[in-house]
């Protein structure tokens, strides 16, 4: 071995213990703690059914931007790992004794190497996924709303001493959170909009109408707009969640397929259930749990969230 | 397409549809976030700190029994699928601010299709993984024997309904678990041992001393048997979790690799750490979420838990 590559490695077994035996971590793991378990519970008063994670399914998120493919070959098919749930979570609305559901699961997303010091991104990471029959996006935002000040104040109760060292002036009880658009703050702000308001806001806020993937529902009412929502964390912290109401109308899926260029051939099946069965109109979100406690705990490198280094496009040695 | 083909398809669109919308699954699924939100509360009062699940790492359990092989590339990196989380709970340990922690983690197992059809085994699953440090095997049965006590009164709280539909008398409350050892029940039931007592009795039971995986810790007192412990569910539902106090020095490691054939390369940097630094002295174990819920709802079949099929070696539309 060279010389050079045994002291990357001995350097690289350092930073890894380093980041392992840091005491730093384990506070945000007890706010993340808090943050999963206050979400679960909540979720069940409000009767959501929990769903368990899938890894690996022949159809996943296929995303707006470009990650490294990740498939496995398993059982004479190919299977993707998880990059969301969505689809999973239209699919198990069919069954009509469940109205609303919910899921916590990794997301893969291999994301290219100039993500890996973005201070927001993990190659691997924990999404609180959920999904209501029949609700719109509207009733969506409000549940994220009263989620959010749910959560927080769980925070607050279960790990008080974590929360005094990180935001000495606790965590605040927000009420509606603003409300913009894309097209409205791109007016204002220019094409960085989303990054400069999050720095300037001092409380969460939700964004209107993205351009992305197919399943997000384009407005009947301006077409070219769609009925989707991000959350946006204050502080410069930015996206926390997305969430949108589905297109479920086969013919619309198949329109939006084309414009995004999906591969149909991969989504057979689903476009077949949409055809003959019909997919249920719906509306959800998902959020990361290691975005919503780097917040709290004002972490600027996301990587410092978790004990074992997961940067965009680097190695890791455990 | 082959006309067959076609019908093939369509028979497994049907039965994928059929199984989606059971309405017994979402019973079964009641059940589960019963457990799961009963075992995040029962390990945070017992002041254990979750870790979020991470689903590739250069290094995963080999397991002791036979499966394909799951591993992508990226980042230049080999990167194995997670088939338990048991060397990640190791090395988090190493952090002196951690005692105790658990893991609610998918597990991909990618089992040879003479697994199909056992009632037991789905390719990926959910498994509660926990480890103390410097606590022993009797410490961890017990641990587990309050835990099953307080998931079952919270599941009989949470859906009274679905207990009364699936076990009419009720879920019983356990006190001390029987103990046996392999050896013993083998001199007496012969090879299959394991399942004919899980068949004859009525409670839940322990099952020591399994010649497994090169990290479950050898008897220093007994050398060529294990510190190891499976807890087997009664009713013949088999087992149902895996524990172990764990190999923790490096030249032990070492040996233990030898005898069951790990590939030390794949391992040099944990190999590394615990000869540099060494591995704290722990004990744990892990449980099948869907393996719980289907002693609970006493389901044949393990498949009927999910809304999504994942028997090991076939295909799935979703």
């Amino acid at each position: 071995m060279q010389a050079d590559l045994v002291e990357e490695i001995a350097v690289s077994l350092e930073a890894t213990l380093a980041q392992l035996q840091s005491p730093s971590t384990v506070d945000v793991l007890q706010v993340q703690q808090a943050i999963v378990r206050a979400a679960h519970q909540f979720m069940f008063e409000r009767g959501l059914v929990q769903l368990m994670p899938l890894m690996l399914s022949p159809i996943t998120d296929p995303l707006n931007h470009g990650v490294v493919d990740a498939a496995i070959s398993y059982a004479g098919s190919r299977w993707s790992l998880t990059k969301s749930m969505i689809f999973h979570k239209q699919l198990a609305l069919l069954n009509p004794a469940l109205e609303a559901l919910y899921i916590v699961s990794p997301n893969v997303r291999l994301e290219f190497a100039d993500r890996a010091f973005t201070g927001r991104h993990l190659f691997e990471f924990t999404q609180i996924d959920f999904e209501f029959r029949n609700k719109d996006g509207a009733f969506v935002r409000s549940f994220m709303e009263d989620l959010i000040n749910y959560v927080f104040a769980a925070v607050k109760r279960d790990v008080p001493e974590v929360v005094a060292k990180y935001r000495p002036q606790s965590l605040p009880e927000f009420g509606k959170l603003d409300v913009y658009r894309t097209e409205e703050l791109e007016a204002q702000y220019g094409p960085d909009f989303e990054h400069l308001k999050s720095r300037e806001a001092t409380a969460p806020f939700w964004l209107l109408n993205h351009r992305r993937e197919f399943y997000d529902k384009e407005d009947p009412a301006q077409p070219g707009t769609y009925l989707n929502y991000d959350l946006i964390w204050p502080e410069g912290f930015g996206e926390g969640l997305s969430g949108a109401e589905r297109e479920n109308e086969y013919h619309q899926i198949l329109k939006r397929m084309g414009e995004t260029g999906a591969d149909k051939e991969a989504f057979q099946h689903y476009l077949q259930v949409a055809k003959q069965q019909g997919l249920p109109y719906s509306a959800g979100a998902g959020f990361g749990v290691e975005r919503m406690a780097r917040f709290i705990c004002r972490i600027k490198d996301i990587n410092d969230v978790t004990p074992f280094s997961r940067r965009p496009g680097m190695p890791a040695l455990f």
